[in-house]
């Protein structure tokens, strides 16, 4: 499946700041960054959910903010995008 | 559908940060903020297309990025958040 990560992490404290970079290493580990907060990752249910355990060990539930946009197959989505930075197309049906 | 907007805009100079405020304000328009540059939008074709066009008027494709993860009906999408932001359920299935 195809999950979408986005997180707002609060950057006010160094301790956010920390927990910013600390996110954004995980999500790379796992997918691909297509935004400064925005990843795209093919994951089967069980890279998922380590995803998810990994993300929630980081982030402040008090004072960041974490979505999962998650996609099973056939993808009813479809993904545009302009601007600047070009996503790998990694897994072939990604970017229209 | 339902229309996942996600943007990066560089907020460098003064001009960027106005069109970061601009860009805000035409997702407020259309859809739910989410996180601070995510939205989710309920929107027909014409809306969409709307949509598209005035957040184009206003990055600049050079420094900014612009995505959209549309869907079509029925949503294969589940949405999971943690964390501070609550997004107000307004069509009734978009919060899981």
């Amino acid at each position: 499946m195809l999950v979408i990560v986005t997180y707002d992490v609060s950057t006010e404290s160094k301790e956010g700041r920390r927990r910013l970079r600390r996110v954004a290493k995980t999500c790379e580990r796992m997918g691909q960054r297509v935004q400064k907060s925005v990843f795209e990752c093919q994951l089967d249910e069980t890279q998922f959910e380590a995803l998810e355990r990994d993300l929630l060990e980081e982030i402040n539930l008090a004072e960041d903010n974490l979505r999962f946009y998650r996609l099973t197959e056939p993808y009813q989505m479809k993904i545009k995008q302009y601007g600047t930075f070009r996503s790998i197309d990694f897994a072939g049906a990604l970017v229209v």
